[in-house]
């Protein structure tokens, strides 16, 4: 049983969090990644904490299963190395600034010239083209720009980030489709290709109904805090005793259901709240019946009855708390590293299941500075060199 | 110049968002993608208002380039069309709750023991294995349970949902990973594979450093609002004279850079904000000090400003100001959509951007029900099936 991309070789030049959340993908699929990483210091995020022990957990929880290679791309003999290992690479990917990998000499019109089987894929703030090409991004300022932000929050108050850093990793899963598509179109027998993906697109890509929603009618949403403003309620978070609890029951059929689960069957008859209309019309008042009667249970206790009873509802989880479901165990999301330098822990799964393939518990640690030199050097000094289909 | 996924024939089952964002993608991209929805009502979001004319545009921005036949699975003469699709199809694809398909008699086992080239995509809330794998979910349920929203709000407030569906849509993306690893193994030789994607999985798989955090240190983080706890200061959300400012200036450089761009040169020096240390143990003067200083001008102002000074800062937009923004047209992310039902709008482009690929400024319209029936029976009946490669 060998895993989905088995056979397939990155050399990856990709930083911090959005180009080496992509190849960790890809990795975890079977992919060899080689990280070719600035001596001394490498990948930015080996210095950011907390520490798994001496490592960073940051660091280890983007890079498991992939190799490392110190390279200085300005000296001569380590560009003769990178050079050896791109001859035989299926995929190239960087996230530096645009104009970086020019100056190095190996913008896309030399590389795909040297090696035109060569898939390139490249991810930055704002893309390779265009007159923002050169600004600087972060993921807030993605976030803020593309505006994701701008609907998220509490209604009537400022809004905020989205609590993780979507604007990279939504540009790291668009730039796997992108390297992906490409390697389908050269397998049906084309040349390499460039994947340009910049995070101010991905985030206009992520905005839904929004932006059809403003070319519609002209209609600018601000923040929506925790309730879908186009469905009945009740769809949202309302309060049983320990704190707030998800219910989306947002027609007639689940707010019967819901009605019967929490003992008002009457409510479901009342006029008030008959209708999803009605419903609209009196949110406020259904929000403090369905609270009041809510008020009586945890948020547990709600979350098991209402699941049993076909609702759609569940807690609003902590870290701590979404890990220890069940179901993720179940379904191999927490993985395990023993890691040569210190010791074990553990990281989230793949959420990418496919069946007649691998999808091991135990996976390899992220690895130190330049631990893999030697063996990438005599891959490349072998004489057999590999032929890819 | 074709297509990346040019030749690619995709049938395609799923409704409302994960699994129409995942096929439009792969629309956007070349496969031609036969939409098959139930008779008379179609794929349910095409009841979603607001509305292009007659058309809903929520549907409309997620079905752009695919066709459509409308079939019912339960009777024979439409099962019999349906079969003949899967004898041509590459990718069946379907977001229905787990079970149906068996119930159809399409389940894995029977699809893969009758066409054994065809890959399988499902996304469901929980996934097709495991104890949860028949509770419902929607976006806001899985948001709540995978930590997401526990990280998403003010600090000390209620968390919030990410105002866009990002438990859906993100379903949407791993799930195009997944088929496209698929195809990249059929086309090494191997045999088509199903691939299971839980919306539930992927919310732990964009939790980021939240997870690592956790099982490095047991620390459990509430809601970030606009910083990142672990960059010094200066950022996140500055108050200019009419709104909210990103900045993004985490280290000493770029502090003073900043310092300079805002006529506060003497700041950089002062003993408390001279370091990344001392900037965080003086953060709310800090952000005082440059509120008073950012008061004088507008965010458009100090956006411009900053940016020619190399520093990552920019506004909140609402989104008809993201679509404004001139890299958007320079880009191609906003696409142009003659329908013949209901003329003339527009709506996001790919953000895939592959070199010698065509990225179309106009697209075909979303399908009305039943539109390509003729067209798509005709293709059946074609005596030459063509033999995919």
């Amino acid at each position: 049983m060998k895993p989905a991309l088995d056979g397939l070789l990155i050399v990856d030049l990709t930083r911090v969090l959005a180009g080496p959340f992509c190849t960790m993908l890809l990795a975890d699929h079977g992919a060899r990644v080689i990280k070719v990483e600035q001596p001394g210091t490498g990948d930015d995020a080996r210095a950011y904490g907390p520490w798994f022990g001496t490592k960073s957990a940051y660091f280890s929880s983007l890079n498991r299963g992939k190799e490392s290679i110190a390279l200085d791309l300005k000296k001569a003999e380590d560009r003769a190395i990178f050079e050896q290992l791109l001859e035989q690479a299926d995929v190239l990917t960087e996230n530096f600034r645009p104009g970086t990998m020019e100056r190095l000499g190996y913008g896309w019109e030399t590389l795909h010239a040297r090696y035109p089987r060569l898939i390139y894929g490249a991810a930055s703030g704002f893309g390779h083209t265009g007159s923002s090409s050169q600004r600087r991004a972060y993921d807030m300022i993605v976030q803020g720009m593309g505006g994701i932000m701008s609907v998220t929050g509490e209604p009537g108050r400022t809004p905020v980030r989205v609590g993780v850093s979507i604007g990279d990793i939504s540009a790291g899963l668009f730039l796997t489709c992108g390297l992906l598509m490409a390697l389908f179109k050269r397998q049906q027998g084309g040349l390499g290709a460039k994947v340009d993906i910049a995070m101010f697109d991905c985030q206009l890509a992520l905005m839904e109904y929004f932006i059809g929603r403003y070319f519609a009618t002209g209609e600018v949403t601000g923040p929506v805090g925790s309730y879908r403003p186009a469905i009945a309620p009740p769809f949202g978070v309302y309060q049983a005793q320990d704190g707030g609890l998800i219910i989306a029951a947002g027609n007639d059929k689940l707010f019967a259901l819901l009605c019967q689960a929490i003992d008002r069957p009457e409510m479901a008859e009342d006029p008030l709240f008959a209708t999803g209309e009605a419903r609209k019309d009196n949110e406020g008042l259904l929000a403090q019946r369905l609270n009041d009667a809510l008020s009586a249970h945890s948020v547990r206790h709600w979350t098991e009855h209402l699941v049993a009873a076909g609702l759609p509802a569940g807690p609003i989880n902590r870290v701590d708390q979404a890990v220890a479901h069940p179901q993720v165990a179940e379904r191999n999301m927490l993985v395990d590293v023993d890691d040569p330098q210190v010791g074990h822990y553990r990281l989230v799964g793949s959420p990418i299941k496919i069946s007649d393939a691998p999808d091991p518990r135990q996976r390899r640690a992220a690895p130190a500075l330049d631990q893999d030199r030697e063996a990438i050097l005599k891959t490349l000094s072998s004489t057999s060199s590999e032929v890819r289909a």
